[in-house]
């Protein structure tokens, strides 16, 4: 082999390979790699215990020896699976309280048109802006936002603004309003091509939106004629700890409040049943939108892997894909608890921190005492890291104007035992450093 | 749901998102579904009778029971699994001729250090292009090229152009040398950005460069001062029906005549094994490019599946792959045979059709006589609907100056016996249209 003998040539990147940065919490990754005993609350990962290994076997048995061909192991198609489709477009709607249509065959076969099977969510998420936004275009975030996300944005060129919040966190869609009045007096609105949010159980914040505060946002967008792309990012509906969660509101497709919006919903299979088959979608009523989705797609890969699909078609139809989440409800609910009973006991609110105990989802927020910096630099982080424990800084999950003393914690990976511990050390660091 | 009362309003799409359109052959392909009993000589999928369903099983048998946790069922990393990469790297350098590094620890694991798992290697490619071109640069391709790669340019807004052939169908590095000079004389050499091909049994060509060819490729490219990035698909690289063809010359990473190039190797697991998996990868020996293409696909997808890889994985280590390699090998060479006999006993040659016959790939490049329209609305497409048989028009499959005369034909699909069917009513269609 000769390629180390020669440097290469220079290469000149174009602007998006320039702008492509490692994500903001490598160095904290990297920290923590190197770090003996170090008990993560950083990752975004899934809880290993639970890990349906059964239930994939058995998918695989089924489709080894039920079918007439080993078609599950052939390329499929660029928008996925139609059984797939199918099952998740009944799903969906029984979700969005229309059991009528998700019993009708012929409403059911139009709803699963407007499906795309993704690599996760976060693709689909990734073609809707590719298929939107050029650089320097605008788009609307929660606050705070998924950070993944934001880095999406970043990489493409775009800029991430926050949707106001009151100080309760809620949507406030009077500020929203001024804001929008506001970018119209200085230009920018023109540049503002879509609104994105994380409707169930955040990630970061864990906060489910309610009926009332989608149907305002909605509102005060139509208002201020801003009647732009939303984007509806569902990953945790399925992670209630009460399954009903599901049900608290129709999604974005099924809200009248949006009719007349171009709507994407995306969602994923992933995070409810294995992570490791890193399949989402992405449901979009707006024809000329999906179909630029769906070209672009087939020049990333031309479709999601066929098997994989294949395995949570199967796992949908006999019920193990429901079984596991019932096993993983419980199980995120206990590691929930065990987290959120270690910093009560730790006395963490005492020190004037503050946060709600989500009803589903793998993250606590934490808002700390005004004036703490948590960022990867601070001295709280040291703090963390000397006690062994990691956590994501809250200010990269915001997309502008980000306050220094929040804090993720996700309590997905470790065991509850653990979890404690974890929890504890948190509550010593924050003894430690005082803002 | 509300989605069907309401129009959606207008959308302004990207200037990526304006560009995406069907693939070229999507009308065809409709046609095809609507044609009851037509043989498809079009799609480039794999054989369905031999696809591995008991290997998969085997290998997702002793994930479940091997291990000690359930990790291949959990999030990966975003440039692969470190094992699948190992392994690879290792089997790369053996086939690059490096029997000594591919036995040295330190070397695989250098080398592994430069592979990046991707959704099949059309996402490695799409990184490449990503992280390289603006919409109006340049790329040099094979002559025919690979259709899905020259659609994903124009997806990106990038020009190709095709590196220039003798009659014989050989690289030219005279000509080539002409036209980057002419490319420089008149401006447009600035905006070349890299040169793709397809190294081993090309799609759609069928043909392999020798060693003396892509020597004199890279040195007319050197000579002209255009050492620029360079990218090798060598999807085909395992698929020779002789597996030594696999060792005829080294790719370009391990080739002196680049030395210097930014290189990037691509090549897939899924033709070779199973399409189903969707899982190809990526070698680039610049650490800046590499670096860029991975933090874009971080923002694609955070990494592909891992379950896949890490089924790959195994069947790599436990030799369930060259197994599969061997069945593979013999079956298309039977229905290489197949249709070539096929082609043959009908006279095409006679009727002034010309083709080589491949020794690997799934693919017979057909030339017809001069005069003779191939294209998807021509007379002779026609015929063959009529006949009842389907193929992908030559044209579609070039960078400029396509000529109209031209069919390839995949013998990956269907078996020996429909295989002899379609070819003869190729004929029968040849025999019925005359240029």
């Amino acid at each position: 082999m000769v390629m180390n003998n020669v440097p290469s040539a220079a290469l000149k990147l174009s602007a998006l390979g320039c702008r492509a940065r490692p994500p903001a919490i490598t160095a904290l990754m990297k920290t923590a790699l190197e770090t003996p005993g170090l008990l993560s609350l950083a990752a975004g990962f899934t809880d290993n215990a639970t890990l349906p290994v059964t239930a994939v076997a058995g998918a695989l048995h089924g489709l080894a020896v039920g079918g007439s061909n080993q078609e599950f192991l052939q390329y499929g198609t660029n928008s996925g699976r139609p059984g797939l489709r199918t099952a998740l477009a009944a799903r969906l709607l029984r979700q969005d309280g229309c059991a009528a249509a998700a019993a009708d065959t012929a409403a059911v076969a139009e709803m699963a048109g407007r499906f795309f099977i993704t690599n996760g969510s976060q693709q689909a998420l990734y073609l809707a802006i590719q298929t939107l936004c050029e650089p320097g275009d605008i788009v609307l975030v929660d606050r705070p936002s998924y950070f993944v996300f934001l880095e999406l944005l970043g990489g493409l060129g775009v800029e991430a603004r926050s949707l106001p919040v009151d100080a309760a966190g809620r949507l406030d869609p009077t500020a929203l309003r001024a804001k929008l009045a506001a970018m119209r007096a200085d230009g920018s609105r023109a540049r503002l091509k879509a609104v994105y949010f994380v409707s169930w159980f955040s990630n970061p914040s864990g906060r489910t939106l309610d009926a009332a505060q989608v149907r305002e946002l909605a509102e005060a967008l139509r208002a201020e004629d801003c009647v732009i792309p939303v984007i509806e990012d569902a990953a945790y509906r399925e992670l209630g700890y009460d399954e009903a969660a599901a049900r608290l509101r129709p999604g974005v497709l099924g809200d009248a409040a949006w009719a007349g919006f171009p709507r994407l919903y995306t969602s994923t299979l992933t995070k409810p049943f294995a992570s490791g088959l890193k399949v989402g979608y992405g449901v979009c009523d707006h024809e000329a939108w999906r179909s630029a989705m769906l070209h672009a797609k087939g020049h990333h890969d031309f479709g999601t892997a066929n098997f994989a699909q294949a395995v949570l078609e199967r796992a949908l139809v006999d019920g193990a894909f429901d079984s596991q989440l019932v096993i993983l409800r419980r199980a995120y609910r206990e590691k929930r608890d065990a987290l959120n009973t270690a910093l009560e006991v730790g006395g963490l609110r005492a020190r004037g921190w503050r946060w709600r105990v989500p009803e589903g989802g793998l993250y606590l927020w934490l808002e700390g005492p005004a004036g703490l910096d948590t960022g990867g630099a601070s001295a709280f982080c040291r703090a963390c890291l000397h006690e062994g424990v990691l956590y994501v800084p809250g200010e990269l999950c915001h997309g502008d104007d980000a306050p220094k003393n929040t804090v993720r914690l996700s309590f997905g990976v470790l065991p509850p035992e653990k979890l404690a511990e974890a929890g504890a050390r948190f509550c010593r660091a924050a003894a430690a450093v005082l803002a």
